[in-house]
């Protein structure tokens, strides 16, 4: 018999009658002949509740304290789950991160996973048990309760998935499945088959919410198949899974857009060796993560200098480079968070031309202008104007004929 | 410097106020010089919400998923109580059972201690750490999480407090502490500032809510002095500990009643060997206990047996005493819920002769009846109409002087 790994989400365990649907699942995929281990998250809304609590008592509790307390949330949930497991007739095991030995390198609030015990999984699951899992947590090797970071329970359920060597991991979320663009968006969005581990990390990294970058990474380190798909409805969802033939005729899988952007200039920069360098060494010093750069060399021998970054970090990256302005001998900083990023993935740009091209000329058609270009083998993306975020999109999954199911290039 | 064991129970942590209350206490004792160990119950109303929601899934839920469950509620506490500790400027760290290493027997939802490690609190307090320890649970040797039944966190305290050999063990609590009867029954009623286990013991016992028998009897054993103390106001409490020259020479110590009694009457049972022991051997087959036991021979060489149980299992007791009817011979079974006990407990009976006459001649002059009489070493109780409780408590009270404070005898 084959190991199924399931997680499910706090949305899809937010009270007792979900927490009783979930478990009729589980008990199907069991009845179906699988062994079942079950990673589950805190219940929806349970978590903030308890960092509410927290910061009732101080504004910035010890990290310690706080993943002591933040790790009860999945051992309700797991234990709960259990409850409803065995109320349907089945043997069911809850086990907390310390009780499977999940060790983690002990950095509170961010920890991650260093290996993972498998002995007492499977002794539970060769005793016909559903084995149900606490997500989002483990311990150090100085016995001390860790978490993973928010939304870490799909990186708790590829990592069990790898190390029990699982034919699959299926994420039960609150959509069915990942879509080629944002189907709040673009109504002919199409939910895909499948996608490669690169698409999905590209898609997740531009913006695409479903599945956390770190839980990604990992399943394509392990070659982990994940199953995307919805815990309210059935449907098979979406395969993240290696490169294959199909796949690669495929060009395009989806359009994405992040607006949480800013575009920060820096005008009059001297055209010397050293000076970007010393700049973007600031910010990552202040841990600033940058995306795009763009620069260029004005006729008077001087240059103008521009960047993205998240608009979250705008106020900080301008105190920042505020603070080398004499050093580095630049005129004006200017700012704009009035833009978005538009993102094209697939995984058959490698081997087909002419898609970037057909992506500007489908944006320049519809006269929104672009500001900045990056690419990456299996990724083009463009800043714009914020208000043409939406009819951008569109325009492109409308040019890669992405709403229809055949044809797509 | 010693050590000091300090309880707080769930309604001195019931929100983050309270909580923030408490570390104000722990931390002055620790200026004071004390190394202070703190054990702490889940949040006033947690267990209760948590025991809901498993109610909501499963009627019957597995001991072991409802421990797993339950002992979250104090995880939550010494973590905010950790906090809010550190928030004061001191050091503090809370410990799960698991991580303190107090090891129990295995049986879920009502776990007894074996053994506790002290190595890892010493550890810490050697750090100059405050260390807040979660009551209520345990872990077995298979690594199980356990909890040692309702109310058990005061054992926890007492049983961490004998481990380690403290000088003493504050029960923080929402009274000011033990006191001669009820104060909502008994005006006159006067907290007490000593007394000796075995008087605590007998008063938990009868109707006395304060402190769990078991907690007592383990301070007994290990004779780890009890400090009961108020959680809100300053004071200083009752001290329970082992007898000594003051407490000789008081005599009655305390009044207590319990409403929650049943008595049941076999009339007409053959008056031959055995028949006792066969009715009390199948009420205790059902694990009912059985309080006191009274047996009148008649004339007709019949016999009538009375004896009282809690009002709680008086069907259970009924059903079973109709299914050996025939068996045992009798004629008919009365049954009376319309009692109460009202005891009178004091460690100086032991050495004063005319207790038990003075409290019959007190019950008689107020024309009160009394249908049952037990005793002890140290305690006499009566059976009495339950709707003359409050009477009869304050007519004892009164011929023993007790709410006044040199003499009671």
């Amino acid at each position: 018999m084959g190991i199924i790994v399931q997680k499910y989400g706090g949305t899809s365990v937010a009270d007792s009658q979900k927490i009783k649907n979930v478990a009729k699942r589980i008990t199907q995929s069991h009845k179906d002949g699988n062994l079942v281990v079950v990673v589950v998250s805190a219940m929806g809304g349970s978590t903030d509740q308890l960092i509410n609590l927290a910061l009732e008592i101080s504004e910035k509790p010890p990290e310690r304290e706080l993943d002591m307390l933040l790790s009860t949330g999945e051992q309700v949930s797991i234990a709960l789950l259990a409850m409803a497991v065995s109320e349907l007739g089945f043997q069911a095991i809850s086990l907390t991160g310390n009780q499977v030995g999940i060790i983690t390198d002990g950095f509170y609030s961010n920890a991650r996973i260093k290996s993972i015990n498998n002995d007492r999984i499977h002794s539970e699951l060769n005793q016909g048990k559903v084995v149900i899992l606490a997500g989002f947590q483990g311990i150090s090797i100085d016995d001390e309760i860790t978490t993973l970071g928010r939304g870490a329970s799909d990186t708790t359920a590829v990592a069990v998935a790898a190390s029990l060597n699982a034919d699959r991991c299926e994420i039960y979320t609150d959509v069915d499945g990942i879509y080629t663009s944002d189907p709040r968006m673009v109504e002919s969005a199409r939910k895909l088959d499948q996608i490669t581990y690169d698409e999905m990390l590209e898609m997740a990294g531009l913006g695409a919410k479903v599945l956390h970058s770190r839980c990604v990474e990992l399943a394509k380190k392990f070659q982990v198949p994940l199953s995307v798909r919805s815990s309210f409805h059935e449907g098979e969802g979406t395969i993240v899974t290696k490169e294959n033939k199909i796949m690669e005729e495929v060009v395009i899988s989806g359009v994405t857009s992040d607006k949480d952007q800013a575009k920060i200039s820096l005008i009059g920069l001297p055209d010397t060796p050293g000076v970007a360098a010393e700049i973007f060494q600031a910010l990552a010093d202040a841990s600033i993560n940058i995306d795009m750069i763009i620069q260029n060399a004005s006729q008077d021998g001087t240059a103008d200098l521009s960047f993205t970054t998240a608009e979250k970090d705008l106020d900080k990256t301008i105190e920042i480079v505020s603070e080398i302005k004499e050093k580095t001998g630049f005129n004006n900083v200017n700012k704009d968070c009035n833009i978005a990023k538009v993102s094209v993935i697939g995984i058959g740009m490698k081997s087909h031309v002419g898609i970037a091209s057909k992506a500007f000329r489908a944006l320049a058609d519809a006269e929104i202008n672009i500001q900045m270009i990056s690419t990456s083998e299996i990724k083009i993306s463009c800043v714009i104007q914020e208000d043409q975020t939406e009819n951008a999109v569109q325009i492109i999954h409308d040019a890669f004929e992405l709403g229809q199911i055949d044809s797509n290039a």
